[in-house]
């Protein structure tokens, strides 16, 4: 996420960022989130969830993407995140009726995959 | 929050947390989560929002309680705080159309009421 200098804007509500479109820099739509996984002891964010692919929800994966790697974008109106579809076809996704454990080695595998060391 | 002794289920889905019932320990339901209002940059939830009162959402108040207050309850299946009705009539709150500006001032505000400190 950028660093907001106007501190009026610091936080963001979930329900707002929940169907915010994802977009890479080459302006492509890679879809949209989908919800936060949060930690629930800390109440960190550990995962904004883009939802891709699938028709009106239905067949869609669901690519956990730590929350380090998003920037909001004002003039895009979305998410952007550093990530051509190539790549995206290899990140760990889930079907909708296939989550995960979440533990420490998806954590790890997860982070991996984006170039960050996990736990943090 | 409890701490969770299985790592699986350390996380929790925002999406799913969002209209989950909020009680007070003398069992009364205080409301259901609305929203929680995240930080940009760190990720860190700040509140989860309570919404009370009003008819079907219209004229609802919005309390935001930090997340430290709040306590997953397996048996109840929801969100267990220590405050009574009467407390929460006090409590800081608005309305759907008058979000405040989430400022230091008013976190500060917000987390002394809940006997925090703010910022942590």
């Amino acid at each position: 996420m950028t660093v907001e200098t106007n501190e009026t804007c610091r936080l963001i509500a979930s329900n707002k960022v929940e169907g915010t479109a994802v977009y890479n820099h080459e302006g492509e739509k890679l879809g949209a989130i989908y919800n936060f996984m949060v930690d629930k002891r800390s109440g960190q964010v550990e995962y904004a969830v883009l939802q891709f692919g699938g028709f009106l929800g239905i067949g869609s994966d669901y690519y956990p993407l730590p929350w380090q790697v998003l920037t909001y974008h004002e003039s895009e109106g979305g998410y952007v995140i550093d990530l051509d579809k190539e790549t995206l076809n290899e990140a760990p996704r889930y079907a909708a009726n296939a989550e995960p454990d979440f533990d420490e080695t998806y954590g790890r595998q997860v982070h991996q995959f984006y170039g960050l060391t996990y736990p943090y």
